[in-house]
């Protein structure tokens, strides 16, 4: 764990990790089955997923998923995430990390850079540049890429619904095309941090792929 | 007006002017002057002040001063005043600066640096630049810093109350001095930006200077 200095006050021993992917990578799923092997072994950890439940990232969700304000700009909405994701840093995250748990996070900034900076086009090393000061300058230890073709994951999200593809899950496949793009320069520039992991295996495969890794970092030591 | 562009959309043609300065400086009855005497001269502008009556940055604002939030970090208290600016910016400042109005704006970004930058210790480098990721880089043409000894703004708040300077107040006069010096700080490093103002003299002689170089700036050309 890099040592975080928040204004001078803290120093975190825990682990980091986030999970990351476009929808239907099955994030969730695997998050689900890491949390039993972690139960099984006995290790402390915390999961997590922002805005984290505490009361003022609550209250800044709701003005960003307010479905009334069309009118929001596309940096107002990234601006409302870092300051949602700080909050949660500060009450949830950075406290289990100060008390050396290992902590699991669904989605980080590495969804902001994707989403706000590729997919609405602010530009990834913007919004990097201002989630900084969101983090001041906290990295994930360790961020799991749930690898996935765009269509196979329309595919899996679709299961319950209508089988076909139709126009406007053409617009949602270019949109999660460039999403996935963003993803790869990511894991490009960030080899050490991002470890790739195929989602489309079964998912019994893709647990069995994360957590050897997770075990490998984790025995290496905090 | 620098050419402004926000996400490749939007020029600029109109005039930006902030008004800064610590509480007390008088900046309200000044722009009140300023006003008459444009409104006299037939200029069209627009005066306004952050969140601006916009939905979005009124439904922000109402986080940022719930006095229930005691646990609010600083910085996601200045990410919300960001994301607040925003939005003032693309619903009021730049449609107006587009229309080519002089544009009055009673505090911007500087006072985020002064308060939260100096003020809550956050450091005004990281505060300016993550206030850039919210304004796109535009900045003001010109602002007016109204200085003032922190002593005489506080006694001119006081005016209507009690006349002693107690313990609480000493407190309050530390603050303001550490806001006061950072707003020199900025003067120095934009000296043609912002313009200093003696606001301790009579109001008439403020409103005077202040107008005068308004005047000399406007008919430059915008």
């Amino acid at each position: 764990m890099k040592a975080v200095n928040k204004n001078g006050v803290l120093k975190v021993n825990g682990l980091f990790v986030t999970f990351e992917g476009t929808d239907g990578s099955g994030k969730t799923s695997v998050i689900n089955q890491i949390e039993e092997k972690l139960k099984a072994a006995g290790i402390d950890y915390l999961r997590t997923r922002e805005p984290g439940g505490n009361r003022i990232s609550e209250q800044i969700r709701n003005i960003i998923l307010d479905v009334r304000f069309t009118e929001m700009d596309e940096r107002t909405e990234a601006l409302l995430y870092a300051a949602a994701r700080r909050q949660h840093l500060v009450e949830t995250v950075l406290p289990a990390l100060a008390a050396g748990k290992l902590v699991l996070c669904d989605r980080f900034v590495d969804s902001s850079l994707v989403y706000q900076g590729a997919g609405r086009k602010i530009g990834i090393a913007e919004v990097a540049e201002m989630n900084k000061f969101a983090t001041a300058g906290l990295e994930p230890d360790l961020t799991f890429y749930l690898e996935i073709e765009p269509e196979l994951g329309l595919k899996r999200i679709k299961k319950n619904r209508q089988n076909e593809i139709n126009r406007l899950d053409k617009e949602q496949l270019d949109f999660y095309h460039t999403v996935a793009n963003a993803y790869q320069q990511l894991a490009q520039k960030y080899p050490k941090r991002i470890v790739k992991i195929d989602a489309s295996q079964p998912l019994a495969d893709v647990v069995a792929d994360t957590y050897a890794v997770l075990q490998q970092k984790f025995n290496r030591g905090v």
